[in-house]
């Protein structure tokens, strides 16, 4: 067989010309360029195209920039600091406030809006407003998400007066709360002049969405209405990556070049900065060009197509399925796309790799084996790989070396089928994850909490052009309410059609419950999946696994939705599954099947049932914890 | 009239010989030395009458130590770096583990805890956890709260090897969290060995209650199971307030009397840290024996038995009753207690006496004008002044100067009354925190959250002995729905009939409200008066009276109860109340009166509408933020 027409790996063994990733729209796939080609970046005269006035307030100024960015939702909670600026969002044609329910969920919620657009903003009040919203943003600086925090804070001469304001700690320190995000944030301003601010504002939206990280920025309330030219929002923002060293490139692609000739078993690894740093599409390119088997990790799931024939499986380390294991470990070179090497996105560090030929890509730097190549940043590097005339070049090495014929043989994907015989079994986390593809759809967003969803999906083969949204690193439980509101906001900005599912425990759920009230007020129609297990399983796997603290209270969850919906009659729909009956039925229902309104389906499950990944990650969780174990 | 029968300031001019306040279960006004003047804390020989085991782990040690304290409720929520010390909560006998709904939830609990038991704990996981809580501890540093705050963290030996786990920032720093606690703690400690562990505990114990502000603890997982001899817990925690320089406090006490000797129309001032630093009991004593005029100011609300013929208003600068500003600013001698004079607890800055003599009373430190008492304490100052042969040497200077024939007349305090015709008209603000007496009882404990409710409570006269909680200072808005769940988790350990009230706005309440949950968990029964006016009022009052951003989405509240409280069918009553008939019958109804269930009261209000009080400081609040204020 030709390196012409090599083979695909895909279970009928046919050529997929038809790559389904090919779609323009598959948002989360586009690469910065792409990101940022939209019309309010581009337009040369900004000011006179959206008729603003010849003069604007620094608080309009912010949110113009924002959606020149395509940030265009703010989440937040208004408070005495900040009602001013909100007034600005009000005044940007296209923009809107999400207006959540507590601060910590609006944090989440712009970070779900970011891993769809690759930016989001957040709006608090000072003190009492950002401390709410600080855990989710040091979600999203561990995580690798483009964050805008932008806190209103007292006036300047409040400040240089030292007043006791509500809101501060009393002791006339209005410092004290930038300093406690400066660790968990790629930088912090106050902004204190007008001169200076638009520069400063221009450079902390250039480091959020290159770095992919948070910024503070925080504006006292007397600087919100001074004005500045509108013609200041005409220069166009810069967010172009920095250059690569040619020749250290070069050298890099040489070598990788050299590795590919003398290997036998190649694969592909994706983990999460591939997506945050919207290297998807480039990936795609590769393993598209090279055949190499391709796999995800745990926080790499759903950059990689599971309906793509190199697509091969999730690699957990020690936890992976028989045949990823073997073929991930036999490997003798490995090409690592965007790792993020935390416990349970590794199986607790169980990687055990044979070869030492690893390639890292990364966002700010690459590697070969132990050769640091610093300031090359993958997006470079991976468009350079797929040039045409480095694409010859290695399937003309792939040909030389006859690799298409000797390659790994990955074990064809088999749909789960559901027998047509009534089962009133209860439902299992095996069986559910395993058939959970039959209720997922194409381009289907999948939102999946800490805990049991996070690791069951792991086993679901997604449909095409799914994306999944998970916080493994970080694992802030109840992340996902404010996440599935945020991903909601930001497909129905660009693709309101695809669908958004939400997988979540009880325990998580309640932590976040009232976000689900800002799902409602907007119409949007997220799946809701309340996994009740009476408790947090994953806890109860570690440790006290009959211990009270790890059961919640048993909420009347089909009721959440009337109860958030007030005297206002939207339409929404509620249903309880609790055998594989209930399920085969809900995969067959084809209203079910469309996003017409908000749906939450409680999912009744043994309190000490679990994916199997999950129970043998938590063992070894409560060995590091005790100290007992590596 | 001599001095040995004074005047009385009550309405009907009568002397008020049993003083409700004598009553020694009046938890919040307890000193320090009555509250530790628990069985657990001053036994002997502890570890033998509680049969412990000869050898006892740290993390038992810890809870121990907390009973002594009478902290016999755990706030938090589990996590895996925290799980094996919440099995130590259950070994102490008599402890309970409260199981939040969410973090910030239970960091409020444990702060309304501590305003009711002058300490509390709340204990998260590392990263996701304490950063989900440090709003609420925040709000404890700013308002004087003593709290502990436990953080199970990674084991040493994890830590050492820089592993990147899940809850962390993915970089391997395990000190960020630890450091952002800095600023909002009195001090922080990360356990690191066996041997130092017993007395840093107890020194951080020690400085939690004495200064009563948060302290942070973190305690790796793999010191948790370590053993020390169960005989360390008898060695008694040293918890005594440092002496005062006796001579210090004999000028300072010497002061006083020359200015007593000098004045004519001396008052008394109660603030925040009154209380907070239990000098509510010798505060009345200095009172009774002085028989001056006593007000509070909004954070000193509930410091003063209102019942008390000395009690004469609440003192809010420029927007204080026209009686309460005229007698305090003409006063010319102020003995203000316990002060922490924030924005919202001044009138915006308007205090204006026109004396110079003002004798403050703090914590840690008193003054006279501008005289500095470093390191004088105000329980020991107050102490030393009621002393018996103070008192006399008082009451000798009050009779020479024939005080009590010329003293300030304080306006009968009248008893709102309802008229017995129908009244269909709708309920408004100004009617009902009038009228609100009606409905309290004698030992209420009132909770009004941050906006119209703690404005409006101004208003409202308290039965006798009744304890006010609000966050005035800090203003964290939801911060009372945790603050209730842990205010009746105490009372219910000392005064389990006494009754807990919330009154709360619909906007607020939508930040926290699952923490309903653990309150229906726990069997408790408080009220809970949802002030529904769809949205942030207080905010509209200060900027964007019609802009959206401060609507909230409307509930069915009704339904709160029966959503939480799942498939257990637990008591519980809802009711609606719109206009001044409904309240009239409310405050009638005997049943509801009882708190034998958990009530949820809707009180429907105009959306615009607010206690007058709210609207002056609101539009103060404005002119601060725009720069155009002092």
């Amino acid at each position: 067989m030709s390196s012409d027409s090599p083979v695909n790996f895909n279970s009928q063994g046919s050529k997929n010309e038809n790559d389904p990733n090919d779609n323009k729209n598959n948002v989360n796939n586009e690469s910065f360029d792409q990101l940022i080609n939209n019309h309010a970046y581009n337009i040369h005269d900004y000011a006179t195209e959206f008729k603003l006035p010849e003069k604007i307030t620094l608080g309009r100024y912010i949110f113009e920039r924002l959606k020149q960015l395509n940030v265009t939702t703010i989440f937040g909670v208004p408070g005495d600091f900040n009602l001013t600026l909100l007034d600005k969002v009000n005044e940007v044609k296209g923009l809107r406030w999400a207006g959540n329910a507590n601060e910590l969920n609006a944090s989440y919620a712009a970070d779900g809006y970011s891993r769809i657009k690759r930016m989001g903003c957040l709006v608090t009040t000072f003190g009492v407003g950002e401390l709410s919203a600080i855990n989710g943003v040091a979600g999203a600086y561990a995580e690798h998400v483009g964050l805008v925090h932008i806190v209103g804070v007292p006036s300047l001469r409040s400040q240089s007066n030292h007043l006791l304001l509500h809101h501060s700690l009393g002791n006339g320190d209005f410092h004290v709360f930038e300093k406690m995000s400066k660790d968990i944030t790629k930088s912090t301003i106050v902004l204190h002049d007008l001169n200076h601010s638009p520069g400063a504002i221009d450079e902390a939206f250039r480091e959020a969405f290159l770095s992919q990280r948070p910024v503070y920025i925080a504006i006292p309330t007397d600087l919100v209405d001074l004005t500045l030219p509108s013609t200041y929002l005409n220069k166009k923002l810069d967010l172009s990556l920095p250059l690569n060293d040619t020749e250290a490139e070069a050298e890099f692609i040489n070598n990788v070049f050299n590795l590919v000739k003398k290997c036998e078993n190649p694969i592909i690894l994706v983990d999460a900065c591939c997506s945050r740093h919207s290297c998807v599409s480039l990936t795609r390119q590769f393993s598209d060009l090279t055949k190499f088997p391709t796999f995800v990790t745990p926080m790499g799931k759903g950059s990689v197509d599971e309906t793509n024939p190199r697509f091969s499986g999730v690699y957990v380390g020690k936890y992976s399925p028989d045949y990823v294991k073997n073929i991930v470990e036999s490997a003798d070179l490995i090409f690592s796309i965007g790792s993020l090497l935390s416990d349970f996105n590794t199986g607790a560090f169980t990687y055990s790799y044979k070869t030492k030929n690893l390639v890292e890509f990364h966002s700010d730097y690459c590697k070969i084996k132990h050769a640091f190549y610093t300031n090359l940043r993958m997006e470079h590097v991976l468009k350079r790989l797929v040039t045409k005339e480095n694409s010859s070049k290695m399937l003309e090495i792939l040909k030389e070396k006859d690799y298409y014929s000797k390659n790994t043989t990955i074990p064809p994907y088999i749909t789960p089928k559901l027998d047509t015989k009534k089962n009133d079994k209860e439902l299992t986390h095996s069986f559910l994850w395993d058939h959970l593809s039959l209720i997922l759809r194409e381009k289907d967003i999948i939102i999946t909490e800490t805990g049991t969803s996070s690791f069951g999906i792991l086993q679901t083969r997604f449909p095409s052009q799914c994306i999944g949204i998970s916080q493994i690193l970080y694992g802030s439980i109840g992340y996902t309410v404010g996440a599935c509101l945020g991903a909601s906001m930001a497909i129905e900005e660009v693709e309101p059609e695809r669908r958004v599912l939400l997988f979540i425990g009880d325990g998580s759920l309640q932590l976040t419950v009232q976000e689900i009230s800002t799902m409602i007020k907007w119409n949007l129609n997220p799946y809701l999946f309340v996994l009740n297990n009476r408790g947090y399983t994953i806890e109860r796997l570690i440790h006290g696994k009959t211990e009270k603290y790890n059961d919640v209270e048993n909420w009347d969850y089909l009721s959440i939705l009337k109860t958030f919906n007030g005297n206002v009659e939207k339409k929404y729909e509620t249903k309880r599954i609790a055998t594989v009956e209930d399920f085969k039925e809900l995969a067959k229902d084809k209203d079910f099947a469309k996003n017409d309104k908000i749906r939450l389906i409680e999912v009744i499950l043994d309190k000490d049932d679990a994916p199997t990944n999950l129970v043998h990650q938590a063992t070894e969780t409560a060995a590091t914890n005790s100290g007992t174990s590596k």
